[in-house]
């Protein structure tokens, strides 16, 4: 019991530990971009359900855990639900206009190739 | 000597083939962060000679493909010296903001971890 509930305690960094290039890796994926566009057009928090990558269900857990350990969202259990929040106030506050222009970089591109369906 | 010649052309992608991941992740590691924020410092190319990276040789060429292939750096022969230069009118073209916002988060991060000696 103790195990099953120490497994749903997720360590995220603080907000001076993340490092740019840990944030930059993270960005750096396409699936991982979606996902971080998808939380950044919402207005809250997302359940990992809510994605539907073209990808593995382990794949996907992957990517949230790399954008979560490099402090680019947070993730909580809500019930059943894990639930997925972009960390912008940390981000905003560490690299500032950083996320914005990545944001307006990805949907330029996505518009460009004809990505966005 | 054919070979020799060819050997000598680097391969770089136009400015169309650039992608927004290939950039962020070629920017994602501190020794390539390193020789862009050396270039962008400066005002036009330096010689792979210039930077003293805390790598091997091999290691080093490495991270200057990576910024080749990315579209970040444009490398050429000049003699015997390979020189470097920012892709900054490309990469403005294709994300406006973009290499400003990630130079100055390093620039940030520098002074906030007092990495910047």
């Amino acid at each position: 019991m103790t195990t099953a509930t120490s497994t749903r305690e997720l360590a995220h960094p603080a907000r001076e530990e993340i490092r740019l290039e840990s944030v930059l890796h993270a960005l750096s994926d396409p699936m991982r971009m979606r996902v971080v566009r998808s939380l950044a057009a919402g207005d809250g928090e997302l359940s990992c359900s809510c994605f539907v990558l073209p990808v593995t269900k382990s794949t996907s857990t992957h990517h949230f855990r790399v954008l979560r350990e490099s402090g680019v969202i947070q993730q909580a259990y809500r019930g059943t639900a894990k639930m997925n929040g972009l960390r912008r106030a940390d981000l905003d506050a560490l690299f500032p206009g950083l996320l914005d222009s990545v944001l307006d970089a990805a949907r330029r591109q996505a518009e460009r190739l004809g990505d966005d369906a």
